[in-house]
């Protein structure tokens, strides 16, 4: 199961809206097929790993990541193709919550006779799968704000200077955690004054996340979709209608940039799911332009709590990251 | 050379104005004694680790993080005891800069026969003896800035309230770190507004570090010298100033614990050497209380850049240290 998390983890930002599955089938001891859910969300991990496997799939056991779906779309179900294939036994990590599903790949699988096991690194899984998860029971995607700064908290001079702030192993890092996401978001301050290009850069990616302005106003000249910029959406209205509106339109994992103001009213609505703070070794003082725009809170207790996850140094920073308590 | 750099880190922050040195003496390949600079200076890593051995000291190699004494002060010099006490072979990290030292004590041994080597493990000496070679060569304590604050950098809210942005595990390594400093500096705003204890509290320590507060106006009322109070030293001039008087009066480690103001002219006068900062899991906004002021610099080149050394987590907080590049 564990080496089925890490092939659904190569789908992280390019399945949405469906899930990021990963599906291997072990026969006899060996790995005989492996799949994970491909760009645009199909074929199912299931599918390829069965394609894979070919007539090796007969007896085999299938480790998969999620409740293999039930329901008849362009395809036929994959907990049907696991029966036909002929497996002897699955092993899954979580349920899926989809009202198409829900239970019925299961059910499908053991009234088919095949031996299933649930909840295997279930944890885990959920994890990984965080934000197909929330847009299915709450409706709206996994934030991950991103934070890249000084030591205390700044991100530019007083005059907009930022480069560099961070060193080129943190950006490159910036531009992996991108390409993860479905789409990238940015306040209408930020997009109008930096022009941001919210693409992957420097490493390969099969689609560009889609890029988010959060404004009011019309938006400035970006780039125009091609195969380096993904689709442009103008999004308005409070941090929970915004997120509501993407999690309608598909989107399961979305990466916030800033600016300050958006920043503050995704915390102050408790919808950051995820932090990841690059902090470089300067401090720059109470002039420059700090990360974080005015929150209203005047007691501690208000702030969010989040929890450290992981910390490493990239290249001269350190890299810190962070889930919600 | 490693246990004898252990045995030196014990006598940080309580052995000012002397060099916080270990020796281990090693005979047929076993540790027959060992020491460290006792509280106050005095006795000497060496005595103390030839005391320790007895007649063992005979014919073994003498591991010394430091070279040598040469001079005599309240007790004859160390190379002597070393030569006294017959040892066969000496090994040291560092030549001391002390002009009553700066090589004598290792031509003491040389001319006595003693086969000699010098340099082992030099850097990592000269890392933990910062702050007696810095007083020697350059007439001033080691700074260490210490930072505790919220993701964006931010100590307290605008109403003041900041107990407690970093938790307990935190707190109690400050005061660890704080045993391992001669002085705990703040600036007055600082002390007027806080009254800190400015102490060790939590842990034993042989001796409460020296309280320094920067001010030019008089001394708000801190709790008197006594057996948990240090004494209590108001300074005051630029931050180049203020450092000479503290090397001349001995102190060779200085911990400053803010405030913004105080931070800010040390970091723009270059002398942080080092920077240990604790970052708690949450952002508190543009209106709360930022770490560091102002400090006048218009572009980002200006701003001191340090390289990570460390990193970990402590308690539900991250932990991060710098050293000046």
């Amino acid at each position: 199961m564990g080496h089925a998390l890490r092939l659904a983890r190569r789908g992280l930002g390019n399945v949405w809206p469906n899930p990021a599955v990963g599906c291997v089938l072990v026969r006899d001891g060996r790995i005989v097929g492996r799949g994970w859910t491909q760009p645009g969300g199909r074929p199912h991990a299931e599918r390829m790993a069965l394609d894979s496997a070919g007539s090796l799939a007969a007896g085999a056991t299938a480790y998969v990541t999620l409740e293999p779906c039930a329901h008849h779309g362009r395809t036929p179900p994959c907990a049907a193709g696991l029966v036909g294939a002929g497996v002897a036994r699955v092993v899954t990590a979580l349920t899926d919550p989809d009202p198409r599903v829900a239970g019925r790949g299961h059910r499908m699988l053991r009234d088919a006779g095949i031996p299933l096991t649930e909840g295997v690194l279930a944890d885990q899984a959920a994890e990984l799968q965080a934000g197909f998860l929330l847009r299915i029971t709450q409706g709206r995607p996994f934030v991950t704000l991103k934070l890249a700064s000084s030591l205390d908290g700044r991100i530019a001079m007083a005059s907009g200077e930022s480069r560099w702030i961070t060193g080129p192993e943190a950006r490159a890092h910036v531009h992996a955690l991108r390409a993860q996401h479905d789409a990238i978001m940015v306040g209408g301050a930020t997009a109008r004054t930096d022009l941001p290009q919210l693409n992957v850069r420097g490493i390969a990616t099969p689609q560009q996340p889609v890029r988010i302005v959060v404004s009011a106003q019309a938006l400035p000249p970006l780039a125009p979709q091609d195969d380096d910029h993904g689709p442009l959406w103008r999004v308005e209205g409070s941090p929970a209608q915004i997120l509501s509106d993407l999690g309608g339109r598909g989107i399961t994992r979305v990466f916030c940039e800033g600016g300050g103001r958006l920043a503050a009213s995704l915390l102050g609505a408790g919808l950051v799911d995820q932090l990841v703070g690059y902090t470089a070794g300067l401090a720059l003082g109470a002039e420059a332009r700090p990360f974080l725009g005015a929150t209203g809170w005047t007691r501690l207790a208000q702030a969010p709590r989040f929890a450290l996850a992981e910390t490493r140094q990239i290249g001269p920073d350190l890299f810190h990251r962070w889930r919600r308590v």
